[in-house]
């Protein structure tokens, strides 16, 4: 058999916004049958012309295939758009962002009405899509039998990162990626603020930026293994002490550049609460701690 | 001339803490005629035995050569060190951390006293001096011809920055450079507290969270380019107005897991405040402006 003669798995898209699109497009160039379907029906056009089957209604175009695949705005639009669609014997797949209580309640939703269910949290823009060196994958949660059943087809967009059973999984991994990327975000915009009264260009700070940020990301592993044995003080090269005592040099900077400290003060906040309970020795880790009720 | 036959550089070197000593070691090793003091002699004693020789009191050690470099711990003890010591003539090299102000302020003092100064911020740990391969090195500031006068000395313990003759360039970009780092780590501190209550291994979720931040961080570069065109709408992907609609996932599903917004929560409110200003099609970069004075 040559790979044009290989049967593709036909499957069923609901939702042509910006990300809806791109995946579409995907599918389409890597020969799989599909059927699309949006509120809007003028953005369904394009594909039509490029052969999606264009369905005249969310039912209709859930009853087309076995496999359906959802990424519309948020939790409750799924909800509304699903609300007159048989889902028997339906395999749903949602890339709709949501907190991983909207995905639980979801898949126990979607499994009442005889679906199965499997939620994906997307780590991309719709540029990434298609795009396999951009780097971008999805993380999908639920039964792991019905992701692997899928995985090809679900790869065709862009990578795949199965995170387990708990159809929360995906979206609790996603949430804590983007949280972390807005804190690095956050420091971003503190030190581009610091320079900006100086006669210093932006653009040869972000490589220097950039590079430090990627030299130091590889801390999260030595911050997991502190997590795993509970002993914060395990290969600490500047331990909490050090680092408070560096706090006033970061916070004066910061009143002499004319900068406000909003976004850096609750972490050293921290760092101070934690050395007060006599953690001196330890690592930033303890941290973590104070942050979960 | 083979290399061993060349003259290397003779310098003293004041302050034989965790940061000094290895400084130290890595001259001796290259052969530099080293002249060290420290206020606990004790600390002098190995690198005596690899060659060094030991002066009786800082103003000695300051006699001994043109170059001198200071790694003490902060600001007030350079003062306190140097308050005995001729300057006359001497190339004062301060390697010890303090702000912008602070290092200038203290170039103006060692000119006064006859000096030429330069200020370095040091971008390592000390298991990074020594080590090319770790990638750390030292912003410096001040005269550019003093920089490159011993540019070959001060790069044999780790790399070299030149960043601008302005002392107090070296000190805001270090300070800046560790401010981004701590918004990153604030951020993987979060992360890493999503998942505290649920049964997922922090040695699984370490290396997502690397990759992730790793492939974010090029996103500085946009930055840059937008602080430096004044047009925050250049190349936007995912525009402020969709981000914002974003935030309510975020927030819950910290709630959700039990864990304080309070790291996030600061900026997620610069993201409203700037949308508020009717910024929709904007990217982040605005939260830059609200943070000047
Ligand atoms: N774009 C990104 O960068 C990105 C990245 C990662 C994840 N995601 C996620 O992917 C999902 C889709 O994002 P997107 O960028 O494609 O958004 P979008 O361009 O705004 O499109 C939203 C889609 O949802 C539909 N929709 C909204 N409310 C509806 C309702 N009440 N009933 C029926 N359809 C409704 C829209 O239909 P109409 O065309 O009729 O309005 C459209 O198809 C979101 O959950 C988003 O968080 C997006
Ligand atoms: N270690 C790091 O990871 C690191 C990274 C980047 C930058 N730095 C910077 O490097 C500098 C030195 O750091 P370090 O790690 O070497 O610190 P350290 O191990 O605490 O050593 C401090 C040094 O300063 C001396 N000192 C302190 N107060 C003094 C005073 N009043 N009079 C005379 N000497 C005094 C100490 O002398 P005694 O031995 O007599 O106490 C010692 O030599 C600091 O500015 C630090 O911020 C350090």
């Amino acid at each position: 058999m040559t790979p044009d003669t290989v049967e593709k798995t036909p499957l069923t898209l609901l939702g042509l916004g910006a990300m809806g699109t791109a995946l579409a497009r995907t599918w389409l160039a890597a020969g799989h049958p599909l059927t699309v379907w949006n509120r809007t029906p003028a953005r369904a056009e394009a594909l039509a012309a490029d052969g999606a089957e264009v369905a005249d209604s969310a039912a209709a175009a859930v009853a087309a295939n076995t496999l359906v695949v959802v990424c519309l705005l948020d939790d409750a639009s799924v909800e509304e758009v699903l609300a007159g669609a048989d889902l028997t014997g339906r395999d749903l797949v949602n890339l709709t962002t949501g907190t991983p209580a909207q995905a639980r309640a979801r898949a126990r939703w979607a499994q009442e009405r005889g679906a199965r269910y499997l939620d994906g949290g997307i780590m991309a823009v719709p540029p990434m899509i298609g795009v396999p060196e951009s780097g971008g994958y999805v993380f999908y949660s639920g039964p792991e039998e019905l992701f692997e059943r899928h995985r090809e087809t679900l790869a065709v967009p862009t990578g795949t990162r199965y995170v387990g059973e708990d159809a929360g999984f995906a979206a609790l991994h996603d949430v804590a990626l983007l949280s972390a990327m807005y804190g690095m975000f956050a420091g971003a915009s503190h030190a581009f603020a610091l320079i900006r009264k100086e006669d210093i260009d932006p653009a040869s700070l972000a490589p220097l930026l950039a590079d430090w940020i990627v030299a130091m990301a590889p801390a999260v592993h030595h911050t997991a293994e502190q997590l795993r044995s509970g002993d914060y003080t395990q290969g600490v090269v500047s331990n909490l002490a050090m680092q408070v005592a560096g706090i006033p040099t970061f916070l004066n900077t910061a009143e002499q550049q004319g900068v406000s400290p909003e976004l850096l003060g609750p972490y050293f906040e921290l760092m101070r609460r934690r050395l007060a309970e006599g953690s001196g020795e330890e690592d930033v880790t303890g941290v973590i701690d104070l942050l979960v009720r």
